[in-house]
């Protein structure tokens, strides 16, 4: 058998129920692949082997309990666990131990999935970032928020990990690291027990090895039961739009976006480039202000009685919060709920719309994690994005190809992108 | 000077800023009202009386910090307190002590309000009972979830609480227990640090002495400017509508109902009876859907972990989210979505729309909480509800008359019960 790092979750699930592999020869060997890289990665806030290697044990001791039954997670440093502690990458939190899982945790373990330890997250999930570096290149930034979970499974310490994005913090990340980053529908996965930072963005979804690993694990963390994606067909339809941040495309990111296309039409698919609707010139605006009104007001316990232990670029990212009117909420709201009405009517002729996925290459950068301005516009439309990896930029960085669909048809989202996904690892 | 347990708290807080009356010594006649009556009403979660006068007296050593200072609150048991247990009404949490405050209690704290204790919730703010009674009739019920804060209003034990909505939570408890309750805007005060039961529906509000003090602590809470109500003319426009459960008001409401028609006509307002919308019939079973998916779904660590330590009546509330597919939920998210789209009409022409706020007087049932019919409709469409007390059923206890406005025309809501509620009282 090859090496179990690097194996699908669902691959690994597969031996483990065949009896060809154990659960905790798998955690074993992801263990020694995390000792030997960790100084280079510093992918874990939290990582206990002997916990974990118990966890393993009990599972290869069970039936089955799922598709992924056996496979260790990492778990983003935002989401409680009850034997774990919970920093949200502040050192306000540093012994903060909570009473319970979040429920995306509760419904992993209750599939028989593996928690192995609580990956590093950027601050609260916004922008300062943790010790992460990219597992392909260490002066490089792996992107955030989720910062942990991309450079992890990009390193194949881990097959799958949790991911959170508010603004740009699981796709973009996803195409830095060289892995698959899905967001699914906003409000799919439910966020009882996550540190929220903004309650109408933030998105709880995965960083995997591949886009059938990703469907079924966000399967499992949404305790819906896990469909196999379907066929395409030969000729599946694709819109392209450049979105409204295109003039920040960099080489890297305008080269994947013009060979993806490129490999879509030669293996028959068509790419069709749209304008997007005018309603949307606002969505940006309204990203941000969304976001710092809630995080300014959501963060009030921090902000309040723990300003000294929050970080300048914190304070920055949330303080224009503390200046908007709630008559400046309402329209952003007004905003976000015009866009999703309106962006309904694009998905009538495709099954998935191709954008960046971020500027371009991993900046040389270990104190930026990245603009998320390529991921805004989708989070601010709750709508599920993929980030499909495959193509390289011109230092042999990844980057990622972004698939995003219509809200409420994830399936379809999914099945495009593991169409995308063939064509461009051929 | 009246007795201090009496007083609002707008004019506590007045009688404090001016230097007749202290933090202190309202907490201490507060804490005396609850010794005397805690046997009989059983409000409280937990509650130190060392700990509240010390930080009461704290408040009495600053210059106020807002129109609020030094008024002492009751925050329902869901909310995570970093100085107080927290149980969620559980006894899967009995030993809970969260590290942090839930947002809007820090904001509370930030604008010199005095965290009294924690008031008493049902499990997980859903239908299975604490030990609070009604404080009218201890042989009934005080309504729930937000059982504790309604009663310790109503008895003059505080003279604010916090509570939440799911279903009918707040403004069924409000109208049992004589006080005002008010559910604003959904999404308008952040959920961070709340036990979440079902996203798309919880909301934060409180229960109040008066209108104009549920205003100014709801204000607080979302950390926006405190403003007063505005003067609705000497005609205000109201709307009535039966509601789709008119079938189940009592005598007790519809008296009431009537008897609010007659006032607000008799004090030179217009009272204009509407039809809801076509759209609105799917509304209450969407409602349901919505409720026990997410809320299946967000309990899943207590139900695969500790599903020993949860009531059959819990069990039985939320076992039917466990049945409906993700099809079915997408369904009932866009009657939630067409609906708030459509209710929008029905405010071209008034400025509230009286309904019941309750099927009649608390039943004399401490089992249970009473129906929230009345008021699951407005919870799913997130709309500002104000619960206005004044009038009595049959046997005399107490009858609220809901007023309804348009989401994010809260501050046009509240002026309008604040005028109904000067009526009521004549």
């Amino acid at each position: 058998m090859s090496d179990p790092t690097e194996l699908t979750a669902l691959a690994a699930a597969k031996e483990i129920a065949s009896g060809r592999l154990t659960s905790e020869k798998l955690t074993q060997a992801l263990l020694e692949r995390i000792d030997s890289r960790d100084d280079a990665v510093r992918a874990w806030a939290h990582l206990d082997p002997d916990q974990v290697l118990a966890e393993a044990r009990m599972r290869d001791s069970e039936r089955p309990r799922s598709p992924l039954h056996g496979v260790p997670v990492g778990v983003k440093d935002i989401l409680d666990t009850h034997d774990m502690p919970t920093t949200h990458g502040s050192p306000i939190y540093p012994n903060n131990h909570p009473s319970n899982d979040a429920a995306c945790v509760a419904l992993l373990r209750d599939a028989g999935m593996v928690v192995m330890g609580k990956t590093v997250t950027t601050e609260f999930a916004l922008r300062n970032p943790g010790p992460t570096r990219n597992p392909h290149d260490p002066t490089r930034t792996p992107g955030g928020s989720s910062s942990g979970s991309a450079a992890g499974v990009g390193d194949c310490q881990i097959p799958l990990g949790i991911g959170t994005q508010t603004s740009g913090s699981i796709i973009r990340p996803a195409s830095f690291c060289g892995v698959v980053g899905y967001k699914p529908t906003h409000g799919r996965i439910m966020r009882n027990g996550m540190k929220v930072l903004a309650e109408s963005l933030d998105t709880i979804g995965c960083m995997a090895r591949s886009v059938a690993d990703a469907n079924a694990f966000a399967s499992v963390m949404e305790a819906s039961p896990i469909q196999s994606l379907s066929d395409v067909g030969p000729a599946p339809a694709f819109a392209f739009t450049r979105s409204p941040c295109w003039a920040e495309a960099e080489a890297g990111t305008r080269n994947a976006m013009k060979e993806a296309i490129a490999r879509v039409q030669g293996a028959g698919g068509t790419v069709v480039e749209i304008e997007l609707p005018p309603a949307f010139k606002d969505a940006l605006e309204a990203q941000d202000v969304i976001m710092t009104y809630e995080a300014w007001r959501g963060l009030a316990y921090e902000r309040c009685f723990h300003a000294d232990k929050m970080s300048v670029a914190l304070k920055d990212a949330i303080s224009s919060g503390g200046d908007h009117t709630r008559q400046r909420y309402d329209w952003a709201r007004n905003v976000q709920a015009t866009c999703k009405a309106t962006f309904w009517q694009v998905f009538q002729r495709f099954g998935a719309v191709l954008t960046p996925a971020a500027p371009g290459e991993a900046p040389k950068n270990l104190a930026f994690t990245g603009s998320p301005n390529f991921n805004r516009l989708w989070t601010v439309l709750g709508v599920p994005c993929v980030s499909v990896p495959g193509l390289k930029g011109p230092a042999g960085m990844p980057v990622g190809v972004q698939c995003v669909g219509a809200a409420g048809r994830a399936h379809e989202t999914l099945a495009h992108a593991a169409w995308l996904e063939r064509v461009l690892a051929e």
